[in-house]
């Protein structure tokens, strides 16, 4: 297997996510600020154009970080981030997907939208008019979220799994591209503080980054 | 088991599935025109009061329909619909996540601004803004990934998967909402041809609503 990573959010969910299992992985670096990524050869591992991958030993390619965290997970269930029990799965699932399309696909999009706009424009449709909705939308769901998060220590109560480190690693992005969340909310502020406390949160940061995976 | 299932989207891709599957579930219907599902005893099953929910025997209640439908998948295996093998589930949750990230939730999320305004704007933050560029974007998209099937039967190639029931849904439901896709594209109009001739796209239209899943 070879990790396809990069200097970018997605890929350090991975990097986190391998961080938490003591995993290591074979990783070559794409440059995705020359994008490297939007063009052939990368095109032809993942014609999304992005990253990571993960290129396994027959050839096939496996884009989608989410995708590449459950693949993960089937080689290697211990310790379990996403549940040790089809029912436990289940939760992860849920609230990885609430997490991410509440929230963090606006931010992510926001982002291409504005922040990133210069980069993005010539690579991706854009749509800047919709920036400062999605990003007001995001900050709508964090609250929301926020009071979920009532009485828990992690997104699926006791349990940490990759729904924390999708909703971890896509926040210290946006604390890093001017969408910080509210830290005065009473639950989110603490919880993101213990999540940033753990190894893997620095051990998943790139060597050419600074915090939140964007390049300094 | 009981289905919360309900005349909208999401719940008919879960419908589609258990048709696909030859199962039954108990269901029970949740007025979503008249908001059951944004207020008690609906929030208590999904605080993100939306559907559809699988409530289990033990009292956990599952949301999300791609994570009741992998729940149903480790219960049930045979047919499989996301894989057989962990790198067969690994392309169609790759191909599942391409086509709602890129395609559905532009799809979705349009709608929310736009056509349903109305019923939305009291119930979820809204930015009508965004509308006309999520739906621009979402055509962007479906004329990308009709270059990417090229040759294939189905989106992960000769598999009927998930990504097949969401992608289908979600361009029914467009359909029916003023958001039709370019019939004209070589690829996606005879693959959703093959998709409608299926069984289960009837069986899973919902008894009081026309095709996609909107009440007539």
């Amino acid at each position: 297997m070879l990790l396809l990573d990069a200097l970018s959010p997605a890929p350090r969910t991975v990097r986190m996510y391998l961080a938490e299992k003591n995993l290591a992985l074979p990783m070559r670096q794409v440059d995705v600020f020359a994008g490297e990524n939007r063009r052939p050869p990368y095109l032809a591992h993942n014609p999304a154009g992005q990253t990571p991958a993960l290129l396994l030993d027959g050839g096939t390619c496996i884009a989608e970080s989410v995708a590449i965290m459950e693949y993960l997970e089937e080689l290697h269930p211990d310790p379990a981030l996403i549940g040790a029990t089809a029912g436990q799965r289940a939760e992860t699932r849920q609230w990885q997907r609430r997490v991410e399309l509440n929230i963090t696909e606006n931010i992510h999009n926001a982002y291409h939208y504005a922040e990133g706009l210069a980069r993005f424009r010539d690579r991706i449709p854009v749509e800047p008019a919709a920036a400062d909705g999605l990003k007001r939308i995001a900050r709508d769901r964090i609250a929301w979220l926020d009071g979920m998060l009532d009485g828990r220590t992690f997104l699926v109560g006791d349990r940490f799994t990759i729904a924390d480190i999708w909703l971890y690693v896509w926040l210290d992005f946006g604390d890093s591209v001017g969408q910080p969340f509210d830290r005065a909310l009473a639950n989110i502020a603490p919880w993101f503080a213990r999540v940033s406390a753990r190894p893997s949160a620095a051990a998943s940061l790139h060597p050419d980054c600074r915090p939140g995976g964007v390049r300094g």
